[in-house]
């Protein structure tokens, strides 16, 4: 019998990892409920004084620099740090890092202390590969098509898992690659939908010794309750707690009929 | 053919202008899904690192005054210089301005650097006109007709249009003036209310070269939005989701027949 | 007659008390609607600039340590010195103190500062009071009944009203004890509700000279309009929009048959 995103969304449900998230003030409240809808534990923690400490005590850490500042980018380099000397995988989430030379130099950094998983949209994959990107703000200018050599080279380059997430969202470690359809047009009209995501991934990272794996699981959960929820849903308004609904009523055999396309 | 917020409305859906927003922690989430829900793209970046780049890349900028801080306000005179600089547009929210001496400080720089627009409750507007108001958290103690005058006098004083917002708004260059009815009375139990308001203008203000214009189709989308979800929420919870989708929803021909009353 | 927390409910609403809250990025936004919806005024102050004369305006102050940092500490030092001043009353809530060194140090001043009310999870609260819990991040291990000795040992230690919150909340003041039945299995799906319900219990604390019942009516209320909620709602998600809905149905006559267990 072969993995499915199902036996990694039951690992997790039993797990109910405790996954520490430094996020963007935007997302935090959304992206606590998407963890705890979902079966996982969120705590949000970002002060230099304890980042490090409490990234030792959680499953797994999430980095996302929407709303950066020099404390936080301080906090975040802590909680690495203690994330990897307690050996606890990290996903770095690089929001518009393209957007003015200091998330650049910020994101460079980052980049350098070897995230188990980057998640990001096309244009955010695009330019961290390398190329050029339509781009402007945080929301995608480009398709997902477009940036899957880069996520396949940016993988190679860092050795992490790269996930690029729009309409059809793919993920790769630079060998093995996934396409996971499904989800909602409703989605990108619901703020901090793609930091939600990162925060789920961190909380499949806990599941088993696979990261690619964990993040399509991740993927094809958030791709199912989107789905479910953009049927039940009037518009963007409705649509963000039927999401919630959908992620807290799927269970792991709903998960069986996720379209992943591994490749 | 004269102009309406039909106009407005319909150019601004067309730009998808990207608004960067400084404001406060409680309305950052709000603000950002009433931008995306109405058309526009949203952007947090408040730190003074990068502020002024970001506000040169931006379509419009807003400045919320709520949860203010050293760190912030020097962002927020970075985003301001960015802004101008660039020839942006930029909004200024100076909420429960009277209630601390830091905070009264602050907002008399901020109205010094030639906001395009002020927007507040009347109890913020009266006493930024130099008269007494019944304020004295963040919710308005007064009516919008007191502050009629004071509207009028601020907009001469600073150049600014000059918009104050209540059970019926009231928006004025000093001259011209009109007054946007609708809304519902649950608008001011969802906190933030006013703050997403001021992101949403900040959208309006890329349609076109009267900020005047462009303020008024703002309250005008913002009261009939209002108006469509009051009548299908069952209290303060349900009308956050019900005003997202009705914002979503409307249509430029929506707005026809908006009531605003020039004169 | 006797009291019941129905007259605390109608006192706290013809005062319509402004409450200052100095609390966590994830429960800002939540804990404002709780308190509109509830009938109270809030607002979010916290810079050591501000937050001393903020204090003295507002009818009581409520401090959540949940994502703290040294300027925010130094908000809240200064904000509790305000309230004392002024003879206000003040919560805290000491989220997750015991997860690291950091949090336990400022705990423990804060502990020290004669808080009026100490509300937590029974995890937190058996730490407070010195014994072991199975605590880990945010969420509560520990059932109620587990600390509830721990909590009245704190309330004689600190002088405060102590409350432990959870399946049936418990209250005391050392000598006098009360639980508190209702609310909903969906309660500890939604990120925020204990800093939820610390912000309401601020808004009690101005009905009256007993901070004992005003927080056994905050309970009370929070686990009506929860009961009701979960009746209405299909999962975490449309619980929240439900919840608040609820707390602005609520009468102090539904309050009349609260199951509040005084001993």
């Amino acid at each position: 019998m072969t993995w499915t995103p199902a036996d990694s969304l039951a690992a997790m449900r039993t797990a109910a990892p405790l996954v520490h998230c430094i996020t963007n003030y935007v997302a935090m409240n959304y992206a606590a409920n998407v963890l705890l809808a979902a079966g996982a534990s969120p705590a949000m923690v970002h002060t230099p004084e304890e980042a490090g400490d409490f990234a030792a005590i959680a499953a797994a850490l999430t980095v996302n620099i929407g709303t950066l500042s020099p404390h936080w980018v301080e906090g975040m380099s802590r909680a690495i740090a203690g994330a990897r000397a307690a050996g606890r995988p990290w996903v770095l989430d690089p929001v518009a890092h393209f957007a003015t030379p200091y998330r650049q130099e910020v994101t460079r950094r980052l980049v350098a202390e070897a995230p188990t998983v980057i998640r990001g949209n096309a244009s955010e994959i695009l330019a961290l590969g390398g190329e050029g990107s339509a781009g402007k703000g945080v929301d995608a200018g480009d398709p997902v098509e477009a940036a899957e050599a880069a996520a396949r080279r940016l993988a190679h380059e860092t050795g992490a898992v790269v996930a690029v997430t729009g309409e059809v969202d793919f993920v790769t470690d630079g060998d093995r690659g996934a396409r996971i359809a499904g989800g909602s047009p409703l989605m990108p009209l619901v703020t901090a939908t793609g930091c939600a995501l990162t925060a789920l991934t961190g909380a499949f990272l806990a599941t088993g010794p696979d990261p690619f794996r964990a993040t399509a699981a991740a993927l094809a959960m958030f791709a199912a309750a989107g789905d479910r929820a953009g049927h039940a849903a009037q518009g963007p308004g409705s649509f963000a707690p039927a999401f919630l609904d959908a992620l807290h009523a799927l269970s792991p055999a709903d998960l069986n009929a996720a379209p992943v396309d591994m490749s």
